[in-house]
């Protein structure tokens, strides 16, 4: 469904609830999603979304996934304090795919890093390259 | 493996053949990919990698993924000429994503649109809120 607007102008729209049905989920219900820290543009974390995260972050304004090892919601920061407040939220082309604009409290990876991708190929090394900003 | 690295100081490092074969590469055998422009920081598109496409990006440096439709390596802008020229490469923490810094020629989309991300939530509706870049 959301394929209808790849040859659609700028500002063409159509209802969210009509898309939100009719999105790629995959066979376990889900689509990836990217969390980009809004003003600086870090690539904070990928994770990923059920409806039920999708609508539950589009409701509170706060990310909320899908853990696929706890095979439960989760809700970004509810334990660490470390919450994501939603900018804006775009779908990619073929709508398997969405990428958060958030605001991050704290640091996104659960190691303490402010991103999740602090592991640099480095020639034929993978190094670490950057230093946690919480305990 | 590269889990080990979690605790570690900046600057520490593993050998990255040791890391690429203990990935945690899913059912299909792939990692999901994210290319960002390096200078703007627009996030262009998510993909998929498997083994070979990693280790053919690494040796070419220019982006190739897996194409899960074609069932087949899909080296970026081989038809197109929208190449992406990789800056640099970050693994994430458990080493199931990786995030492609690049140089993007043309536009990342196959809509024409410098990325994939065009499709905006706005309350109800699903805006679109890029144009084509290219044709």
């Amino acid at each position: 469904m959301i394929e209808a607007l790849e040859n659609a102008k700028l500002g063409s729209s159509m209802a969210l609830d009509t898309i939100i049905v009719t999105l790629p989920w995959n066979r376990q219900g889900l689509i990836t999603a990217i969390a980009q820290q809004h003003d600086t543009g870090q690539v904070l974390m990928l994770a990923w979304m059920n409806k039920a995260a999708l609508e539950e972050t589009l409701a509170t304004g706060k990310a909320c996934y899908w853990s696929r090892s706890r095979k439960s919601l989760w809700r970004k920061g509810e334990t660490s304090g470390h919450n994501q407040y939603i900018k804006n939220i775009h779908l990619d082309c073929d709508g398997d795919a969405v990428l958060l604009s958030v605001e991050q409290v704290g640091a996104a990876c659960h190691t303490g890093r402010m991103s999740c991708f602090y592991n640099q190929i480095v020639d034929d090394r993978v190094v670490v390259v950057s230093d946690k900003v919480t305990n």
